[in-house]
């Protein structure tokens, strides 16, 4: 539309005679003023009209336009109101399915994401993925500035990425093949090439659990880098990308507090054990609940959100990963913890094609069907490491969002294919 | 690697002793003396020795660091050299598959994507990714330049995207799901939501046909916006957002002369039929050949390496686009050809839900499954349209490259699944 002003930039045309467009939002009659709430794509405008509503009978949701004066009104949203407006409507629209001119959606989640298509237009679920968008460009331009070059690999495959279990199977011209889990084995080739690079794309899990924090498709943010010394040449890295993406969400930043404090995984397990009195030496991982007091006590000893945990039993991490030189049970991996939730996994990969096939046999794992992948070993690679920082986890923690499911804009989970 | 410098650094540090770090690229020697050149991430640096090749029986490959005085020669690569330097071995190699040494690598394009981990290390291969990195960013600070949202849809649909045909199948928990063929249908709903919207991401077609122009898995650059007149609104945005690919691809630019020529899809099959003798009226899609013959003329005709074609006719259009008010049969949509081959496709699509209810019986298709959908047009949608790019497409022509193929770091076709 030719001369329309979005909503958002009102303020510089005080006086002026201007037309906005967008949806019907709400309407309000108070003594003898209607007040009619235009919503566009950026905010809010109230158009003010004494007398008898213009747009009587036309239902909310509705494509309208309303040229009027902009006035400077404090008691409008934003301050600023349309005055002696006339109104069209652009497009017509059926009464909306959820109420969506109230503060808070009142509909159940599971209504809400069938609905999605009509919910996401709500301004406390739209600002959500707001704020993803400016999480994403803040881990893209931090990783640009320190030379990281964008990658963009396959997401059909055909192997498993990261072993054989939850993964989607598909059929590829009469051939098996599956979904990426990660882009895990390309960013590492792609050092051999670029030494420093990303990726934001979708990654796929088969994981057959309805939780609160899983979806089986997420945003997966990764980032590998050669001539590292160890795991924390990485961590320093994370710490960097993570505080850049608080600080384009627009958080408050209290809980960030740089350097993130760290603890190896056994002396975490040990706090567990003193501060909580829960006995959870000797397991091999973290537990969901484990996290949780973690993320207190770090908040209680150090004022932080985040907290680092090194050093997982090498167990437990995928077969690339570097031992830990002092205690080879140990792994040069980490974790970061975000209030008690893990957002983002890392660590040092092994680089030697010996100790790749060292690693695949002492997990009964076949190198030929990896041979693409391990040609990159044999023909030279440096000591490396990244991460992969899961997004819509992150922002919904970050937003303090109950289900990841609200983070995600149209989530996929066991039941849920559509929309 | 501590104090490293990068070989796209040295400028700033002749007459200084450092240290660089890479692959071993080549060596070559010339009366007393032993050229080695190392290649990181950036670019390369030549190590002059004189007497003994002190990596003499290191494999190609190998990564290794070489610390000496930096030296301006202009006859080095860069124009920089290290003298007076010693070595080390950080990783050793065996010797590599391809030659990376040579200024082309002279392997068959089956075995340099047999060999990805390796042949993407050479510097010609390289740089085609940098370039097309550089491109995306450009996409991506152009769209946010003007209000757009960047948003992520699901990848795993429970119906096809586009229509049934061409859709990779998989098992989702026992159910049967596709995997998404576009974000259109997304995006037109987020159109409601943000009014304008974009999404870098993967499309996969399970098109059945080898050629160099096609692949089955592409990164789709897609774009979405509300409240537009009709499609040569897009049209402008599509304009702005393809220069400004070109110049951050940093080619030569000489064919980019602004406005893009348009002719309508009748025009130029005229075009066709009086400049090159080929009688293709009637017919109700452009060929290959067409699209070739049409760039030849935009290019003699306008010095145009782009042109824009308008109009196609409706019925080899998807459901979803909007007809054109003065000739029906025809639609408010374009095609952009980059020197002879679609680039980008895109148009001006329905508003109204009474319109999708007759635009889809008409073609046979159910309206019930696509509910999720509809829903976003009951209930209120503006004029909008988009367009989507093809990354690869792109860039291989603008490369020169003869085969979309060369333009994916690890391509999927109908025989290649791996690397």
């Amino acid at each position: 539309m030719q001369d329309r002003v979005c909503t958002s930039q009102l303020g510089a045309h005080v006086g002026e005679r201007v037309t906005v467009a967008g949806w019907l939002h709400a309407r309000r009659r108070l003594g003898g003023l209607t007040f009619i709430l235009i919503r566009d794509g950026w905010g809010l405008c109230q158009l003010t009209v004494e007398g008898r509503d213009p747009l009587e009978g036309v239902e909310n949701e509705s494509v309208v336009a309303a040229t009027g004066t902009v006035v400077a009104a404090p008691e409008a949203p934003g301050g600023i109101e349309l005055r002696d407006g006339t109104t069209t409507v652009i497009s017509p629209a059926e009464a909306p399915p959820l109420t969506l001119s109230k503060r808070e959606l009142r509909a159940s989640l599971p209504t809400q994401l069938d609905l999605a298509a009509i919910s996401l237009r709500h301004p406390a679920r739209r600002r959500v993925f707001q704020v993803a968008a400016a999480m994403v460009a803040a881990f893209r331009e931090t990783l640009r500035g320190r030379a990281f070059t964008e990658i963009f690999t396959p997401k059909v495959l055909g192997g498993a990425s990261e072993g054989g279990a939850n993964v989607f199977a598909l059929d590829y011209f009469g051939r098996r093949a599956f979904l990426a889990q990660s882009p895990q084995l390309y960013k590492q080739i792609m050092v051999g090439v670029f030494e420093r690079v990303f990726e934001v794309g979708p990654v796929f899990r088969a994981e057959p659990h309805e939780t609160t924090r899983h979806l089986n498709q997420y945003t997966s943010l990764d980032a590998e880098m050669g001539f590292i010394t160890d795991h924390r040449d990485v961590m320093a890295v994370v710490e960097e990308v993570v505080a850049a993406m608080v600080a384009a969400a627009g958080a408050q930043e209290q809980g960030v507090r740089r350097p993130f404090p760290t603890v190896a995984f056994w002396e975490a397990q040990e706090i567990i054990h003193s501060a909580f009195g829960r006995d959870v030496r000797g397991e091999e991982d973290l537990s969901p609940q484990d996290e949780r007091d973690l993320g207190q006590w770090a908040k209680a000893e150090f004022g932080s959100d985040f907290l680092f945990v090194t050093g997982y039993p090498l167990a437990k991490r995928p077969f690339y990963t570097q031992p830990d030189p002092n205690h080879p049970g140990d792994s040069n991996s980490f974790d970061l913890l975000f209030r008690g939730l893990e957002i983002v996994t890392g660590g040092q990969r092994l680089h030697r094609y010996a100790d790749y096939l060292a690693a695949l046999e002492a997990r009964g794992m076949a190198a030929a069907p990896l041979e693409w992948y391990l040609l990159a070993f044999r023909h030279g690679m440096p000591p490396h490491g990244g991460f992969a920082i899961g997004l819509e986890r992150f922002a919904a923690q970050l937003l303090g969002l109950a289900n990841v499911r609200e983070a995600a804009l149209f989530p996929r989970d066991m039941s849920r294919l559509q929309p």
